[in-house]
């Protein structure tokens, strides 16, 4: 006899009576509003073709790899759940997870699993060894229906914007396509110049040439370069971006004189560079993208900290993206100094710093964003975007940095179908920790409604210049 | 219609009832003990003058650096608010920044700010732009009277000593104009060396010939300067410092031979050093002082980790102290070993650790200062000098340094009239942590009630031999 | 007249009053489990001889560094306290000891001792100056009898099994006394190699030569000295031993070439090595104990990141583990990678991660344990093991790692008396935390009530493979 599966209202409110009575109508005043998802990795080619998504493994189990990463750990082969591996029966994968649901006890994984299963497919008992087919079944019967095509799911989830993540390589053909429909659904792109930006790229040589093929710039003269992503960022502007992206392993910054940048820039090209080279090559190009970012109002985000692709026998035989990239300590304080010096007091440009270190929230962060008027601080981020890691960052930053030098939620996520539980718990957590202040009478309750729709809403659209 | 203004008598108390309810007991019994504040930075002319403090923005705006950085991060300009800008109108500053006053929430600032406004001068609504003449006019016309006095708030505040910062080129008239007058507040200083320790602080050549000059040594030798140091140090403890103070980059220590100390010392005094002898000499100046702590039995206190003035052209144009000053990751453990190594088991010797890197508490603050008789530990500092931040402190600190290798509270701060404010929010904030040990039986009630006095009042007294 | 001494049966379960009535149904389901310690320091001699303890203050004072180190902190002198020196006069030692157990309020320890004093020996009265004596009289004389000997002592704490720790060089002869006495209970060995395998280990030549002495090997080779390790852990095996141990002062790792291992330990066997080879040595010996243990099924253990003996002075007059060992910051992102890299995708082997720096809790350690397979946490370590340490562990690793990729708990100590109070606060403290997972419906109950019984037994029987 399954269990039953019911998400409680209540959920992730704080536990004491009154303050989850403050809680309840914070939450209750901003959970209907729209979201607003300034950053994250959907695939504008749903939106452009609005296909159907297929069955419930190649969903939701195999692209996901909070999900997989964890079923690795416990002994199970990437390659039995489906992970590049076209091979196996969508249902034995399916089987595979679902007879270890209970290693995701205590995860967001499972708080958005669970909202996923039981809010969008409408299923009424817990996901288990015995429920494995029903889930399968069910799941992937609904997924054929027009209600569970991509725009019908953006409706349903009430977004008024979706950013994706392209490439400047990359053709915005489905963000054409989205706009030429007729479609009203905003969704727009944002500028990651990781693969023509970072020399350690996979394919980076080829990268530059596509990208000197595609601008008509010569990219392998520095400013030739430097034209190519000018245009680039103009042409996504033009199809929405209101931002960039940068991954970088560190928070690094330089700010070299124009020749000596030139010229790293020639080693860069040549390919002959030293691993230091190359770090100071990506530090240049933040402080580049800044200069830019001022010309033309993109705002500029900043991912450091993460070692990608630390399991060297996953990367080679499934790539990129497959649970194994692992945060390291981030310096803030010295890496961003030579960016500072130049643009820090500049209050027309907009960064957003993230972390994958907590320990820099209170130390680096917050300072850093309570005085510069160029910084603001993204949400927590990645294994930090959860319950508790949101609680942390919050206690870690509103006291120095204050609520409006950060920037509401990004969701961040390849897993369309989580958006609404992701903005939800965020939500969540948020009218809590606001409820709590109210409790211990550090701020009032008319400000703590303000705040929950600054949360929940405003500050993303203001941050994002949306 | 403004709001109302109105502090609740159980802020920053723990929400659960039981909890509460112990909490406000162990308060009730501290919250009239005379505030000793061991370490600070107000001016010891307000105290040999008795003059009145002139208007609003002068004396809560343009002095604060934790409320203009505030400020400055959301685009306002600090020369719009008079900071090192005579010109402005004092009005049209306060204005500004009361119109932005909702910044604030969630901060320590709007805390102290609003007992200021509140119990100091009786405000009765809200700050915000309907009330920011109302807030001018009222709070500067108060100021004018003699209530409003420094020795009047003094005694009004309940100051059983106030310790103020000087340097060793401080001819201290101020400290020798208040004992000669008569009056009975105890106002004393303390020793900080900064300026003649730090080869890199500004004019530190012209500062060592201007110490030769106060002492009759010659501070261009090795021993000239240390005898000076000496006679300063004693001429500071006759005007009642009973602690010294050290603002260095980082926590290193040095235990050099005579020989090379000395040498080390002409290359400073050359100018001709490396930034590496710089730090080395900073190093070995901290174990100096700590042997000339051993004799004369003054508390030594380090205060680590800040960069300085991080905003280069903020520096520039506004000076130091422009909430620019951002923590760095701090080590301890290597960094004092040599300074443990010569004086780590002395009895008699007292050092404070204070850090703005909140990951040393529990990892090697607490630890050190569980095992060396010498070490205590000072309590959550500047930025960390908050709720969340003294909460953080306790629970990373007390398992292993135990509550008795702290020093009670510090309140650090050059806004005079919120020094109350301070002390009271860590009084709240330790009953409530005592609390709520009760409440999980972890002491008892009678304990939590020596703890409170102890914390609030007994510690600090013993640590810094008042 | 002294103050009653008596355990609340809801000490450290959550406040709110629903969490505490979930928690005290999780605790009651749990707390008469039998206690599995798969890692810890007690010493074999008790079980194999069944002597009596002798005084008080050589049971529970003399050898507890926890204890200790806070009354050196506090100015007491280590000799006054019979450490190392057998001429003080226990009585004396602990009434220094008794006058000053105020000292511990709020430390674990104080929890410890309380329940040794209340539940152990049944003392109904407070530890005080005034019941020092009482205190000494009782406990000295209890010890003396029957029911204080080792192994009725070990059959009253309801422990399954016990793990102690031997270097190599051990005879293992308790052991084996403890098996050939016919006495049914379980404990057994696990292999610490540091004397033998860090070249900075006091007398490591020696222990070569004696290394060599006991398994025939030729421990001055590199084909020897691999040899005798594995003779000696097949030895260790025999005895009981499932599992390896490695005290090292950071989590290096390294993968040589075998001619490059080799020549690297020709220069350590020559004792012609620096400190970077030291350190290179002991990477490298990692992998090596990984590739065993892979053979030969014995789990593996990291404990990284202790500076051990601190303080010089103490080190040098009273030697190793005297309070002085202080964690530092620890890497494991690029420390373990050599090893990961070459074994970190092996589902049969095990490596048990600890840390003294808990900013890697989030950052690194639950990254590494929730994706790659042979990784598992330890629980909170030594200075952490304490409620909030406890706390903290659980909040920051289980959202990445799951509650599964942990390993239950383990007392780690030499204060044999403290076991079963050391698993019963890990036992409250974890119930504490699912009840309030369970408050904000993030698991059910019955999830909860698994958890449980998995985090206070099955995990450790399971990890440790016991």
């Amino acid at each position: 006899m399954p269990r039953e599966l019911e998400l409680h209202p209540d959920r992730l409110l704080p536990v004491d009576p009154s303050v989850r009575g403050l809680a309840r109508e914070l939450y209750a005043s901003v959970r209907g509003l729209p979201v607003v998802s300034p950053h994250g990795h959907t695939d504008p080619r749903w939106f452009a073709g609005n296909g159907t998504f297929g069955n419930a493994t190649e969903l939701l189990l195999v692209p996901d790899h909070y999900v997989f990463r964890m079923l690795y750990s416990q002994g199970v082969a990437l390659e039995d759940l489906g992970v590049r591996n076209r091979q196996v029966d969508p249902r034995a994968a399916w089987r595979l997870f679902a007879e270890r649901y209970w290693l995701f006890r205590g995860t967001p994984s499972r708080m958005w699993l669970d909202w996923v299963f039981a809010e969008a497919f409408g299923m009424g008992v817990q996901l288990c060894a015995g429920t494995a087919d029903l889930y399968f079944d069910t799941i992937t019967e609904m997924l054929a229906s027009d209600a569970f095509r991509p725009r019908a799911l953006f409706e349903r989830f009430n977004i008024e914007v979706l950013a994706t993540t392209e490439s400047p390589l990359d053709s915005l053909e489905h963000h054409a396509a989205i706009r030429a429909s007729g479609w009203k659904g905003r969704v727009i792109t944002a500028y990651r110049p990781d693969p023509v930006v970072d020399p350690d790229f996979e394919g980076f040589g080829a990268n530059l040439d596509l990208l000197s093929h595609l601008t008509g710039e010569d990219c392998r003269t520095w400013t030739g370069y430097l034209a190519a992503h000018r245009q680039r960022r103009a042409f996504f502007a033009s199809m929405g971006a209101t931002s960039t992206d940068h991954g970088h392993p560190t928070a690094a910054t330089a700010n070299l004189p124009a020749s000596e940048a030139e010229a790293l820039f020639g080693k860069i090209v040549a390919g002959a560079f030293t691993p230091a080279e190359a770090e100071l090559f990506r530090a240049q190009m933040l402080t580049e993208m800044a200069a830019m970012s001022l010309d033309d109002g993109l705002v500029m985000q900043i991912h450091p900290g993460s070692f990608r692709n630390h399991n060297a026998q996953v990367f080679e035989r499934f790539g990129r993206d497959k649970g194994a990239d692992i945060p390291t300590r981030t310096d803030f304080v010295h890496a961003l100094k030579p960016l500072l010096d130049r643009f820090g007091n500049e209050r027309d440009l907009s960064i957003i710093l993230f972390t994958l270190d907590e320990s820099a929230y209170a130390r680096e962060l917050a300072p850093l964003a309570g005085h510069y008027p160029c910084l603001r601080l993204g949400p927590a981020w990645w294994f930090h975007d959860s319950p508790e890691g949101m609680r942390r960052f919050r206690r870690m930053t509103t006291e120095t940095a204050g609520f409006y030098n950060t920037v509401g939620f990004n969701d961040d996520t390849r897993a369309f179908l989580s958006i609404p539980a992701r903005h939800d718990v965020a939500r969540r957590i948020d009218c809590g920790f606001l409820a709590e202040l109210v409790a211990e009478h550090r701020i009032e309750d008319w400000e703590a409604a303000e705040l929950a729709r600054d949360l929940s809403y405003d500050l993303a659209k203001k941050a994002y210049r949306l």
